[in-house]
């Protein structure tokens, strides 16, 4: 798997479409630039300054066509959350339930602490001031726990957990620390702290905390 | 204990001085009345109508009073969750450490998801324009993490847990899918999550995720 695509599937780091979409026909095409466009602007100096204005002229293209297309700027970001989703991502595939949370979190740790804002950053803060920026995130993550729940059903299927798991509280718990600590306490980058709130979520997993108990021949 | 104050205190929901700082002199008093007036407007109307002569106005005191002491908003952000945090507030004891646990979830719950918008959301958004409000809730949440390790040292008085233990990194295990839940997913008030993500924690502090192994009397 492309690490960078990874990283940048699972969080919106990057948020450009698939490249497999940039042959497509010309208003394919326009997309892409604008959202890029819209994407750069956000990066570089925020909610603040992204108008539709700003994001035409620096893609290239006449107001005009992003008024018709997007209408303001909280539609362009839901846009560019809803491209970045449809991007083919699937969670990491480590053999075991701690490495894939491990990998999982690693993804989202470079996405929140990429020494300095990145995408990710730049869009929940923009999901503070827009509540269309604000539903597309919750839709993009709720998008990527879904995708996530095949970490807990192969962990069912090797015998590490006992179904029924609620995959969602499993993942939520061993992802929340990230976005707590680097984005609300902001503690600044810490490169143990993937594998430490993995460890934490698959020993809670394993002790039946999210509804499947530990099977007895796993520690 | 004042189960108000002590959700107040966790959060700064309501952020305003403790009840005796308002017996102190004129200048205490115009502390209270200036940061009472910023926390008010800051929730009606989100930090975008957070200026100087808006609180000097909502406070009823001169707007040179407001620059002299504080001199923007941020300061004044700053200040108000100082002077959340010096209130005496101490984590609930309830006798278990996922008793405790589920109890200060509890207090999170309430101040992120009262029905509405609350002025600790408002702060966390403001934190997303303000460094100055960024910095102070840092500070206010270190502190509050800080006071809460009794939580955990109590824990292993009563020999739920062995030493050592990374209380820090319990507490956030346990309260970070709160803030992920309701502040980033947007899920909305779910009365369950409080106990299930203590549980959560307690369980794996019990299997020694946090550094200390569970003692073999406790399940």
């Amino acid at each position: 798997m492309d690490e960078d695509a990874a990283a940048t599937a699972l969080s919106g780091r990057d948020g450009t479409p698939a490249k497999q979409r940039r042959t497509g026909g010309r208003s394919a095409r326009v997309r892409v630039r604008v959202l890029e466009a819209a994407g750069a602007l956000l990066l570089e100096a925020g909610y603040d300054a992204l108008t539709v204005d700003a994001v035409a002229e620096r893609a290239g293209v006449h107001r005009t066509t992003v008024y018709r297309r997007w209408g303001d700027v909280g539609r362009l970001l839901a846009d560019l959350l809803d491209a970045a989703a449809d991007d083919g991502w699937d969670p990491p595939d480590t053999g075991s339930l701690e490495g894939d949370l491990t990998a999982l979190n690693e993804e989202v740790h470079t996405a929140l602490a990429a020494g300095g804002p990145t995408l990710t950053t730049a869009l929940i803060a923009a999901g503070f001031r827009s509540p269309a920026a604000a539903a597309a995130l919750s839709r993009f993550w709720e998008d990527r726990y879904a995708r996530c729940a095949v970490t807990v059903s192969r962990a069912v299927a090797r015998g590490e957990l006992a179904a029924p798991v609620d995959a969602r509280a499993l993942l939520v718990t061993a992802t929340a620390p990230l976005y707590h600590e680097l984005l609300l306490l902001r503690t600044g980058p810490d490169p143990g702290l993937p594998a430490r709130a993995a460890a934490a979520a698959a020993a809670a997993a394993r002790a039946g905390a999210f509804g499947g108990a530990a099977r007895a021949a796993h520690p």
